[in-house]
């Protein structure tokens, strides 16, 4: 996840031989060098954290994949779940993932408080699982379905985690948690990797995914989190995203907000703020995002809702930033398509267009970008003419405006996403800011050495 | 809220004698007649109470106002209020209202539970009031905006509570609900009662509105009911819904689901479900209505989770409706206007769209109406041909197609939102299984008086 910066090359050895003297000296012998190796650490391979945190259901995701122009991540099937996924820089052609497992006694763990809400389950029998599993259908079953009452809830749970279990069983130690690349997997690429992590099970015993990934925004060690919402039914797996954000190894933390779309802050929304808020450390280090922006395009009291919250509420906070992740993301994608295979539809949007009817169905961009091109305002009427038929599909309207307006729209597009803004100002952040910053503090810690 | 029905004027007479003569007889005068009491007056002058429960967002209000074509309740300002709203009869000359009070003491109560979370502040001095308010209003400044921090959203509803008691203070009694009709308040219409109750200082003292208006719905004694929200921030408002669905008066539980837009259930209306399938008096007089249904037409993904989940878990009940109360409502709306009036822009919608800026504002319903237009799929091509243009603003679009089309597409429109579907539902209900039914009960207890 590290590399090394050019500049620092002869860092290590020089800061190493004013070490060795400080040591041969006895009066100084006792000075505590430990924030100097810290920050060398920091200085010569320095990974700068950037944790997206926010609810389940904000985006988190698609921000991300918007970011990076590529789909990485997708949300887990089902429920949310407790996976990290850490995605750091890789040359082209050595992009890789590396899956980290649950432990048995993690699972058990988990497997042992699920139980315990469902009373009278005993663990420690390995043939017990297949019960165990027929255990919770029968709760399902019986509850009437799946989201039918908490029961069946967590009944549905410990089924997708004992199913992971039993499908992973050679992967999982004991104690430890194992790691395992792409290649003992036989993936070869990172979104097989991402397509086998997003199925329910799997996602259940996965402790954290590391993707290795070509992009400028993550070269000289920048490395961004996604991680478990903040609202996630499991509550560990909400702290463990309070731990991360509160970590000093973080370097900045981006929130992604839903009251674009919500109308207003969710109670773990507002918990989240406050925490932010009440640790100075990590204050001057927060992007706000108010993600799915293009709802407030098409609400007229959301819109305003939103802009009096921006007023009131974050009139001194100089980041805030308002994108859509859909609408950059495939704003990003469908440049590279062509009438030929219907600007995407055959190709990106592939998967979801086949449905189960006869008839195709319609991805959820294509509702999106109908819906951007006649009713946003976004568009200039002196530039762009455009008109979506009642009497034709969504699909057919996609096609026939993109054939008529090319690529000025969807430039046009991608910047009303907003992402391009947000990918500037975190750059801009780790370059210009906080990179700076690191080496300044290595100048003190050197000049003055903390006991 | 009652009237005597035609078939039962000589049957309190009759039953009366009845009772008269049971008790004249020594060997019967020990039976309990309660029963029979209650059913003759259930029987002679029936209320059938039909509850709306369900989250505070889900549209109850909207829903409430589709059934009766006309707009009469609105969501509070803010935040969920713990107001019940009741709607009955009313012969077309003589509507009026009905407006309940909290009493002193309540207020008291709910100040001091307020108080407590805020920590020290005592309630026993009255001219404390005002520096009370200015301590909430401290409050929320210090944590940087209303919706900051728990802490803040408590000094708001705390500064609501106290701005209400000192707006309202001659109408509020000691230690009794204090009502008052609209002619007290100087109220014309029904309307103007409205929007005096959903502002946010009067909403926090109102304990409960009578709505006594004219709509055959409401005709025979059938009182409709909105309940606070499952979700409300305060929790004795919650459980007053849950009282209120299992009280054995209550006729019929009408349950307003939102997956239609989250895409699943949410953990509040998953208990609320529980709750109604544990309890055998209520389950079999449920309707469930998933209402925003429309969103699931511009949402794949969305209507999939949405068939899944009827059909895992809805397949055994019957009474399942998918409704449109935004698209309903307005429909029956615009019927009567034309296009002088910019068909209900300058007269239905007159308050939406004068924004605080130059340009109009769109009234959400004219966002959903295009987009119903020409991306829902429910319009047949041979019978519509319907563009909206990205060059006309939304109210542009939305006159012109109304110009072209008129009321075929306005009828299309209101069977599409499923509100008839469901009024009739209701009503048959009503009418041809709840009122015999009642008489059966009658019959029942006269011909064996239970101890």
């Amino acid at each position: 996840m590290t590399q090394m910066l050019p500049q620092c090359q002869n860092l290590q050895a020089q800061v190493n031989s004013l070490l060795g003297l400080l040591h041969q000296e006895p009066s100084l012998r006792s000075l505590d060098s430990t924030p100097v190796e810290s920050s060398l650490r920091k200085a010569i391979s320095p990974t700068f954290e950037i944790v997206f945190a926010g609810a389940f259901s904000a985006g988190k995701s698609m921000l991300i994949n918007a970011l990076l122009e590529r789909e990485l991540l997708y949300s887990a099937e089902g429920h949310a779940t407790g996976t990290e996924c850490y995605i750091a820089y890789a040359e082209p052609d050595s992009e890789r993932v590396v899956l980290t497992f649950l432990s048995e006694a993690e699972i058990r763990e988990q497997a042992g408080a699920l139980c315990q809400q469902l009373e009278s389950i005993n663990l420690n029998q390995p043939e017990v699982i297949n019960q165990l599993r027929q255990g919770c259908q029968a709760i399902i079953q019986q509850e009437g379905g799946e989201s039918k009452s908490e029961r069946a809830k967590q009944a549905r749970a410990l089924d997708f985690l004992l199913l992971g279990f039993v499908e992973n069983r050679e992967r999982i130690h004991t104690l430890n948690n194992a790691t395992y690349s792409m290649e003992q997997f036989n993936f070869s690429n990172l979104k097989e990797a991402a397509s086998y992590a997003r199925r329910g099970s799997n996602s259940a015993v996965l402790k954290r995914i590391e993707y290795y990934c070509h992009h400028p925004l993550l070269s000289d060690g920048n490395v961004l989190i996604d991680t478990p919402g903040i609202d996630a039914p499991v509550q560990k797996d909400a702290e463990m995203t309070y731990r991360k954000i509160e970590n000093a190894d973080t370097s900045a933390v981006v929130c992604v907000l839903k009251p674009a779309s919500a109308g207003e802050m969710t109670k773990s929304e507002t918990e989240l703020l406050e925490k932010m808020r009440s640790n100075l450390g990590i204050r001057d280090r927060v992007f706000y995002v108010f993600n799915r922006i293009d709802e407030t395009w098409y609400n007229t009291q959301l819109r305003q809702r939103l802009d009096d919250l921006i007023s009131s509420q974050f009139r001194d906070t100089t980041r805030v930033y308002k994108t859509s992740g859909l609408l950059g993301f495939y704003g990003s994608q469908i440049k590279k398509t062509c009438v030929g295979d219907r600007f995407g539809l055959d190709f990106v949007f592939a998967e979801s267009v086949k449905g189960t009817g006869i008839q195709e169905e319609t991805p959820q961009f294509v509702y999106a970008f109908n819906n951007y091109c006649v009713t946003s305002g976004k568009l200039s009427p002196s530039k762009f003419r455009i008109s979506v038929n009642g009497f034709q599909t969504p699909n057919d309207n996609y096609v026939r405006i993109l054939e008529e307006e090319g690529t000025p729209l969807i430039e046009q597009l991608i910047e009303d996403s907003g992402i391009e803004e947000f990918r500037a100002a975190i750059t801009r952040y780790l370059t210009k800011e906080k990179r700076p910053q690191l080496f300044a503090n290595l100048a003190d810690d050197q000049s003055a050495p903390r006991n």
